[in-house]
Parts: C-alpha cells; structure tokens; sequence
C-alpha cells in the first residue's frame, strides 16, 4: 500500500526524504560498493560519516565544547540504571523528579546503585498535572536531580527547564529531543532513545558535561562508564553503525527544515490543531491532562464511550492512520506528533476526528 | 559502483538478496504503509516477525525447549560484563580460557563482577596456537568457564568443543556462530555480536539454558537481567527493531542455502582454497597459526615483504577486494570469510594474490 500518517509513539516515523535516501543507498553507500551496515565502523569511510553526524547535531543543538557527544546503546531504559552506575558513589543520593511511568521506572532502574530521593511526584495527580517546582523536596547533597521532560504515556510536559543550582540536572528526552531549541548549559547530562526523534531503535544519544565524566563512580566494567566511550569517540566497542547513519540523515533534514527553531513552531502549531480539535468537540474527544502540562508529542486522548473504541481503530486505520490505539495503562487512544510527523498528518486525524463524531453521534 | 567483495571482518558482507529485500520493502513493510523501523515493537505484526524469527533460528540451530533464545544490544563487549552479573554472585570464581585479543578481553571486563581465574591462556605462543585440554587449570567450583571457539583478530579457532564437565560452558561465538552446526547442549550460554554472521551491528543473540536464568547473581537493575528479559521475550524494553528484521531475513536465508551443515561445508571449501594459496605460494604470503587451530572466519596473513603492504591494499580495492588490512594487532592483511562471503569472492581474492605475487616478485 501506499505511505501512511504514522502516529506511533515510538518506534515512531521517520522522515520519508530519509528513508528514501536510506533505500537509494542501501546496496552501495558513498561509492563503497557496500552496505553502510558491510562497513568496519574504524574505515575511513564510516569515520568520515560518524563525525559529521556528531558535528551536524552540535550545530542544530549549539551543544557547547565542554559537552561530550555518545553515540551509545541499551535504550533508555539501560542508561536509568547506568547513569547512577556512573554519576554517582555507593551510597550517594540522587533526586528524582518523577512525572509519570518512565520516571517511576527511571527511579527503579536506579535504586540498585544510589539512594533515589523522589523529590516530586505526581502520582496523586494520576500524572495528570506537574509539582511545582516549589513542593519540590531536593537534597543540597544529591550527585544530581533526574526528571523526564516529557512523558510519552501520560502526555505531560514541562515547557521550562527546571533550576536545580548547582546540583547538574540530568533529562531523559527520549521523546522530546530535538523538537524545540535546547539550553544545553542548564542540563548535567541529557539522554534519548533514539527511536521518537532521531532515527531507528536501538541507539542512544547522550549529551554529557565533561566534567561530569571525571566523577568516580564505582568499580565497573570499561563498558559501562561513559568516560571510556567518550575517549573513544563512541567506538569503544562496535556501534550501532545502521542507527547512527540515520540518525545522521536526520540531523541533517532537520537543518534542512530550519533547525530546531522551525521544527519547534511546526509541533505547535500540530500540537494546538490536535488539542483545538479535542477541546472544542463538545467533550466527544476528552485530553485529560492540566492545559499548562500538555505535552507537544504525545496526545492521549479518549472517546466520550469507550465502546467505540474498535471501531474508531478500525476506521482510522483504513483512513490511513497508523497506530492511534493508546497505551494499555491509558486506554483510549494517543497520537504522537514527533517531528517526522508532517502538519499534513495532524489535518487529516482531525479532519477524520470529526467526521467520526459526525457517524457515530 | 557495484557490489564488491567484501572481507571485513564486522561490522561484514551481509547475503545481496537479504539487502535486496530490505531494501525494496524499507519504506513499506509487510503491507503497512511504513518501514519496518517504524513499526511498534508490540505490534502484532513486528511481534509476527519477531516470532518467526525466533522460530527460524531454533530450527537452523535446533535449539532445545530448555533453552531462552534472547535478543538483546550492546555488543559482546557489554555482556562481557553482563555474563558474571548474571550467573555468578559476588566473591564466586569464573573460568577464563584466553586464546586471543577477544578472550582477553572478555576476562578483563569481568573482572569487577566476578574473581577471574584465567585457566588456559595462549599468550606465551603469542595466540598463533591453542593450549591443549589437558594443561588447563580448571576451577571446580567455577561458575561458569568462558571461552572464545574463534578469535577473530587472532584467527585460530576451536574446531570441537571442550568438555568442562558440570561446569557451564559459556561461548563467545561472534565470530563464528551459524558458520556450521552447534550441539547447544554442549553449552549453557552461547552469545554473539551479530555484526559478522547475523545481520547488522547494535544486536547481540544470546541462547541461553533456562536453569542459569534462576541463578541469583546479586542486586541490580532488571534492564540488566537476563531472566528479565527472557521472561519478556527480549521486549523488556525497545529492542533493535531493524537488527532482529535483518537477522531474521539472514535466518531465512540460510535455511534455504540448505542450512548449517551446507553453510560448514562451503566454508571449509573457502577456508581451504584460501590456506591452500597461502601455504602454495613458496613463501610470498604467510599465516602464522598452527594449521590445527587456524580459523575457517578470519584468515590472517603477512606479505613476505612489508613494503609490498600499501600496494597489495591499494590494488586489491581497485580490484573489488575491500576491506583486507589486518588488525593493527597483527599488521598485514586479514580476510574475514562469514557465511555472507560467497566462494567466488574467495575465487577473485585467491586470483587477485597470485597475480600480484607474479607482478611484484
């Protein structure tokens, strides 16, 4: 069939530009005669590629020169528990800031290796709204704050960076990388999984203050600690070559779409249509999240009954909208509105919004 | 330029009709209207995929019931340390037997999880033979013995399996996993980086017997437990989606080659006619391994005269020969012959040598 809208939250879509040059390219890269996937990571070739990639991203993000770039594995989930690994001291405290499922899971990952200080929660809220900031209980001793920019599933999102003083703060943005400009200089260390924003499963991009990588840790494998990957130029041990290749193209479509400044106006201006749409279908459509906390990304959302929920599935997806069903600790539906997702995309799901309310009264 | 010979040694030559596929489908998968990187790994149709391969793996390898067979990231670097994390508590004494860079390696990364005991090592003959069975200094109350059945820098591979009686035998098969059939049974856990005879890098394939899954091993984050991940079905978190397509195409691929006993037969014939016009030519190329341990993966080989080096490169690329230097380990060249390296490369490569022994004198 042809090309879907593609609302997954994650493995999520990519840019078609990217895939098609990805697929031009896919039997014979850069004149090798070879795959990007057949060539030595150590050639020449690949290394050229590499630091393009990294040079391409530290221009979009204006990530400063005393920020190591990683490109890493494991996914997100890996680096919840290898952030403290590397961090913090046995025995240290760490704070989290806990706005939904993947900061609970950030702090379980990392009970094992620091004492998790949850500092806020809006569990009582059912993540439905953010702690300010003043409730905040954070411990001057933390080895640092973690939070979650945005969380996927809940749909919550903190549209300013928090202060933590001199304690370095650490964000998993996994689902909001590269969607709006980014401070760098306010962040201790900054994490993603690639597979929201930049490119396929299976990699991680790390932004990470040096000074962060001098700190001790524990005794550890060479593998684990980010100051070996950092020496070694994200080569320690063979990368995820196919995964830092695309995320590459997409760093590159990106400056080609006007950095991230654009890309912020146009999940905007995505955001708003969609949320316009839910709020204004006379409670049809119901977002459950504080207005102030909505994310941009990630849209849950639910139907006024629930017993049409099939055949809002089912009908979406002959329209050509991939991947509304919401996820099981939800219910409902959710779209997610990543950067790969055009403005295009979000007229068409509204546009089949209201027509299903119209048939299905 | 078109398709060339490609030599590496991993990230290597993938099967042409593998990439073919890939490539036709990359931007419509399996009649979804996206790519198969752009699907939801708890899809149904990426969880159909995700089976079949599964399934398609334990019928080349007739993997056991008893036995997990897990998808995980990382590289074979990162289990390194992940292996005594799991099958070994803390203060427990591992077997190492070292016969290479890799084996070295392995024990090293250990080293913080377990206390190593390296019980064979072919340092002293430089790694160019294996210690006898009979000298090694096994521990009996190991947890585990590690071993590496090929050494991919070293090219010298274990050509059956060493008996360890009660104690688990734990292989790293990067280099040669699927390259001829594997009794499993021999082994309690048998890993492999994909990036030589699977698919791309960024995958790890692990086939491991239940019963060590229950091994306590010590606190620590579930993300890096085994059990956990087999208990997920490898969907713990987001696994490499594009990595476990691509294996499972090259699955496919080799059950209709005829499976793992036709892929051991045409790469001992590859093995053969390499090694045969290396020990043929009167000395002009020269492999240092004894020839009861020397490699059927990873031939490594010296010019009788260095100086030839940058000429033999230059000319065997122009050739369509890629990637034949050797490790900086060892200088000289090295050819990697994983299954994806037809005998006809071998063919041109062995035609390519001769010509220039004759051109050169």
């Amino acid at each position: 069939m042809g090309r879907v809208w593609n609302f997954s939250a994650g493995p999520a879509a990519l840019p078609q530009a990217v895939l098609e040059q990805a697929q031009r390219e896919l039997l014979d890269w850069n004149g090798s005669g070879a795959s990007v996937m057949e060539q030595s990571h150590r050639g020449k070739r690949f290394i050229a590629m590499a630091e393009q990639a990294e040079a391409d991203l530290r221009e979009l993000a204006a990530i400063p020169d005393d920020y190591a770039v990683l490109f890493l594995q494991g996914g997100a989930t890996q680096h919840f528990a290898q952030i403290p690994m590397n961090l913090a001291g046995e025995g240290d405290v760490a704070d989290y800031v806990v706005t939904g499922h993947w900061g609970e899971k950030a702090a379980s990952e990392a009970a094992p290796y620091v004492k998790v200080n949850v500092a806020a929660s809006g569990k009582a809220a059912q993540y439905r709204a953010l702690p300010p900031r003043e409730t905040w209980q954070l411990d001057p001793r933390a080895a640092y704050v973690h939070y979650t920019p945005n969380e996927t599933i809940h749909g919550v999102e903190f549209h300013e960076v928090p202060d933590t003083g001199e304690v370095p703060l650490v964000a998993d943005m996994s689902s909001d990388i590269l969607s709006a400009p980014i401070d760098v200089k306010r962040f201790g260390l900054v994490y993603a999984g690639a597979q929201k924003n930049i490119g396929p499963s299976g990699l991680v991009v790390m932004i990470v203050r040096r000074d962060l990588l001098a700190r001790h840790g524990r005794p550890m494998a060479k593998i684990l600690r980010y100051a070996e990957h950092a020496a070694a130029g994200s080569m320690l041990n063979t990368p995820n070559t196919w995964g830092w290749y695309l995320a590459g193209l997409t760093f590159r479509w990106l400056k080609a779409q006007g950095g991230l400044a654009a890309m912020a106006e146009r999940n905007r201006a995505k955001a708003e249509l969609l949320y316009a749409a839910i709020d204004g279908s006379g409670g049809y459509y119901r977002n459950p999240v504080d207005p102030a906390a909505r994310s941009r990304m990630n849209v849950p959302f639910t139907l006024h009954d629930g017993a049409l929920d099939a055949a809002f599935l089912a009908e979406s997806e002959a329209a050509g909208l991939l991947a509304l069903k919401g996820h099981k600790a939800l219910g409902g539906m959710r779209a997610s509105l990543y950067n790969a997702v055009p403005l295009e995309a979000v007229r068409a799901l509204v546009d089949f919004m209201r027509d299903f309310a119209k048939r299905h009264g």
